[in-house]
């Protein structure tokens, strides 16, 4: 949405007012005032025509304008029913120079996860890529995974879901039942480019099971609608989104706000790098985005004689006590 | 160059051998053979027929095959007499998939140093960038920036140049008379693309100054031929890759190579982070590429009240002895 346009839903969102006197005060032309409104009844928003002038009486549940409608942060948002990934278009669009744009789609056709591998994303979910371009070394952008992984967990939380962290990258309602430690609610997906000490841009993705039935995603899934009942897609993206930009402005807290949040820490788990396995207690996490693993095994387990082992990367088991 | 022409070559470069022998021993035919070894010819290489069969009696100074031949380091080299910017032409080979790819030009119209910077790169020097893809997550790639600092400074030694390295990314020829502490031989510029904790590739780019004139190039240069006179850029080349190899294999070893080789280790220090400027002792460089400075303020330079600093990027003046 450009700028004009947003001034004018805003102007209309507070309350009665004349098209001349908006022309004034965003000075433009009427036509270009009555342009805007017709673009926002367009878009699904109920503009009704007053004594005193033009008032909102309705905003569309969901979509480009509705989201930066009211939203406290910095960040326009781009708009499709269906795309294949988020992602990849948030990628064209950093590559472009964009920089805090939402790529907001109702569903992706070929939604991805962590190393390429498929991502259910139906109609009802929030689907959502930011276009950042921070002052950070390569070495530093998983602390935007971690709050990206916070941020969803407390709106999730507000929506009254039971929803913690598990490292790396997912949300999950805990469960001892589930294999995997619990039911995902929610994944991030973070991608960038850059030289070795600065990036050029990053892409945070997060994929959320919103008002989606867990029967049509892949896996052992949940949702905040099987958790707790349909909530407001518009509602909870903002939320998602403010928190995060509240989160990456101090980059000192997240590791102790995902710490407070992460079902991980304290179980024992079991991570796959692949060519092998980790087992043990996981004691905390790194500022790049790494879990420390106490394996109990203080003979070998690293260069330094410590038990503690710190992965980057791999797939997490949560363990049941032993 | 394709797998049977550079097999051609080695065996030509081993002695006199019949084509029927050749086209026997590589299972192609003998008009197969006849035409690689045309495309050698064509590419510069001296191949003489004598009684014995063919053998190899000279190679090309410099150029993709010469660089290929009798190399000890699993890349391939694609070559370019002028390339706007070697990193720029491995990206793209690097987003189509490649891997363990050397793209080499005699000169680059556009070279490119960090943040963007003019790169001068006149014919003569080595203007190199390796398409890799590492099992390393982002954090963990400033390791590759500074084997490939190492592996330069080896084989700038090798051709009786004192060089040494100075944080982030330079090889200079130390020299206390220049304002930033040494002359600079050669830089190199990282670029990366991928997730947050693993990525997809690599660019390492190295320009070095071979056999060119310090007064073709921008600020304050030095080159190869300055120091020591002109070497074989075939050779060159070919260590630093060998070197390289090497040391990626070890990337624990990489940093103490890199600490041994240092000009900035132990040197007081000015960094310019663009908003501040941290003043103090080079002490470490840690395994994300950081610079470890002592400020000797142990009041509020850092969180947990030490006095050190680490600097993840920034440009680095090196300062007399106060």
């Amino acid at each position: 949405m450009n700028d004009t346009r947003r001034a004018v839903l805003d102007a209309l969102a507070e309350g009665p007012v004349t098209g001349p006197a908006l022309a004034d005060r965003l000075d433009v032309s009427r036509a270009a005032v009555w342009k805007h409104v017709e673009a926002l009844r367009d878009a699904g928003f109920d503009v009704d025509s007053v004594d005193d002038g033009y008032v909102l009486a309705g905003v569309p549940d969901y979509g480009g304008p509705a989201v930066e409608l009211g939203l406290d942060a910095p960040f326009g948002v781009e708009y499709h029913d269906a795309v294949p990934s988020t992602n990849d278009r948030a990628r064209e669009l950093a590559a472009d120079g964009a920089r805090d744009v939402v790529v907001l789609a109702d569903r992706q056709t070929g939604g991805r996860g962590r190393r390429g591998r498929e991502w259910s994303s139906p109609s009802g979910g929030v689907w959502a890529s930011l276009v950042l371009r921070p002052d950070l070394p390569p070495a530093r952008v998983p602390l935007l995974t971690l709050a990206a992984a916070v941020a969803v967990t407390d709106a999730a939380r507000e929506a009254g879901v039971d929803a913690a962290i598990k490292w790396p990258n997912d949300v999950v309602v805990p469960d001892e039942d589930s294999e995997r430690g619990g039911r995902k609610l929610a994944g991030v997906l973070t991608e960038m480019e850059g030289e070795a000490s600065q990036v050029s841009w990053v892409v945070v993705g997060t994929g959320v099971n919103v008002n989606v039935d867990p029967g049509d995603l892949e896996g052992d899934a949940t949702s905040i609608r099987a958790e707790a009942g349909n909530v407001s897609r518009r509602v909870f993206v903002q939320r998602v989104l403010e928190r995060f930009d509240e989160l990456r402005a101090d980059t000192d807290g997240v590791l102790d706000a995902w710490r407070e949040r992460a079902a991980t820490i304290g179980q024992r788990v079991r991570v796959d790098l692949g060519e092998e396995t980790v087992e043990g207690e996981a004691v905390d996490v790194t500022e790049h985005g790494a879990l420390v693993v106490d394996t109990g095994d203080s003979d070998g387990s690293d260069d330094d004689g410590s038990s503690e082992r710190v992965v980057h990367s791999g797939d997490c088991q949560h363990l049941r006590p032993a």
